[in-house]
């Protein structure tokens, strides 16, 4: 008998460019997974409402791209299933029979939701449907049975409020959903041009699409180390906004290099800039090729996402049947 | 031009046996309503859920008995479109992206909360979807632009907050519900045997499925005058449970016969019982004869059922086309 391939579950909201922080952070770690497992990517534009409810155009402007982005990384719909949430309505019904069995107090002691709704103060985000963002996580995870989900240290209270409802289900109906566990991730320290956290609405970010010009551009404005006032002074990389880029495009014999020479100002933070700029020229190129071919043949994006989402619906319907049976009705 | 019919929409939960206070506080009104109202009527099996989680055993036990009530009691699925909640899975979409738009202080400033909290003290109802019971409500409402929704004077904040999540997607969208007006309706105050609110979970309630021997007993046990001892004691009708019964099955001369005749002790309360007894068993009759032969053909329930559930869900279908297009995703 052969063994099933285990299952990984995960999103991504709709709501804006695809940036390196989630090149490098998400998509190509959601990339390599294919080999192992049985992966099912959605794009999360019903969760993306929990903070755009106000700006819907934002969703559907993202949504198509995203997907694009994703193929031109290299995600493969021949072994992955890459979707729309929205498009599995399923993920609504059992959102509505888990939120009945969910206790408010695990949303509330969510260390995430205080922190989010600091963060997004500008967004009005003291909605219902915010706080019970861990319980339609929830039901996108178990209604495909998923086995793992990869995540950053910071959303692991998320996952653990997946695992207490399907246990809590399981204890109140029957054996249904295992717990998935996490694939911790190793999430890169790449900061935005400005040192900041990259994020769209700090308008500090490098985009996948971003053509040579503005690349060449937001690499020169990019902060380096601040203390370093002119180019006899050295520098130190461990504060430096650029070297970590270096660790990722460059080979490691030059960031050693870079990292020495820095130090006793043997090289300049242009040249450091140029280095980089013709490394990561270099390695969306092919991204960017292929990006340039999905948007120009969008039926064919199109095609794929249905299939996918023909896929998902197929698991999410069957688990449903099985749902419905436990509870009994 | 024909001018359209307003429609009505209201929902019971199947949650056990249907009583006399259901009957003439909520069924005989909404048979009245099928006169004047195209009336959407249906079994609310996910806010069934919301007490129930638990004890689901319940909710699929009474689905199809309570219909059976309703078509016994005289709603007519030619007129009016009876349908199962959780078979319109519409209602579980529209719920998640109402949940988008609500703010959490609408659901927790809502005064039937904390109130029902308290009530259903025992049943654990410390749920997310305990507190978003009325965004599901809004949904099943403006799902099928309901103008009209007939409510007791305590349902009133309920309602409140499905006018003020339409009044909010329109204003956040485009305007796509009307916020549906209250039909307020005059509840009967019958109380149970015992003299308390009758409930099931109190055992004190007279169902409308009682057979003969069973209503003898009930009326029997029922509290009168709690101050009358004796036979020959006057007794106040304005303080006995059974009175409020006469004003509902006796004609007004009888009722006006025993208000005198109580306060002079002409008329003991077994005398009293004795002529309830004979009127609620006739009223009853052609309703019970009604049930036995709806018990007896439940492919013909099935039919109406699915009938209604098909046309309620051609209206949701056509109504989230609309929703989707307003919030554009």
């Amino acid at each position: 008998m052969v063994k099933k391939r285990k299952r990984i579950l995960s999103g991504m909201r709709p709501t804006g460019k695809t940036h390196l922080g989630h090149l490098h952070g998400i998509l190509e770690n959601w990339r390599d997974l294919q080999d192992e497992y049985e992966c099912f990517y959605f794009a999360a534009d019903w969760h993306a409402l929990t903070s755009e409810y106000k700006n819907t155009a934002v969703i559907k402007e993202s949504l198509t791209e995203m997907i694009i982005d994703w193929l031109s990384v290299g995600l493969d719909p021949q072994r992955s299933t890459l979707f729309v949430q929205s498009w599995v309505k399923e993920h609504a019904e059992l959102h509505l029979l888990l939120s009945m069995i969910t206790p408010l107090s695990w949303l509330e002691r969510n260390p995430t939701y205080k922190e989010q709704q600091e963060e997004l103060a500008d967004k009005d985000i003291g909605t219902y449907g915010f706080l019970g963002y861990p319980v339609l996580q929830a039901a996108d995870i178990l209604i495909y049975k998923g086995d793992y989900v990869p995540v950053g240290k910071d959303q692991l209270p998320h996952l653990e409020i997946t695992r207490e409802i399907a246990r809590r289900f399981n204890y109140l109906y029957q054996e249904t959903f295992p717990p998935p566990e996490a694939l911790l991730t190793d999430v890169p320290n790449l900061g935005g041009t400005d040192g900041r956290k990259m994020s769209k609405s700090y308008d500090n970010a490098i985009f996948i699409s971003d053509p040579a010009d503005m690349l060449a551009l937001k690499i020169e404005q990019m902060v380096t180390d601040p203390q370093r006032g002119y180019r006899k002074d050295p520098g130190d990389p461990d504060v430096c906004g650029l070297f970590p880029y270096h660790r990722i495009y460059s080979d490691s014999d030059v960031v050693a290099e870079i990292d020495t020479e820095c130090r006793r100002a043997g090289i300049g933070c242009k040249d450091c800039k140029q280095m980089l700029l013709k490394k990561l020229e270099a390695y969306l190129a092919p991204i960017q090729e292929k990006r340039q071919h999905y948007l120009t043949h969008l039926a064919e994006v199109d095609e794929i996402i249905h299939e996918g989402t023909r896929r998902a619906q197929e698991v999410a319907r069957q688990t449903m049947v099985e749902v419905r049976e436990a509870i009994g009705m």
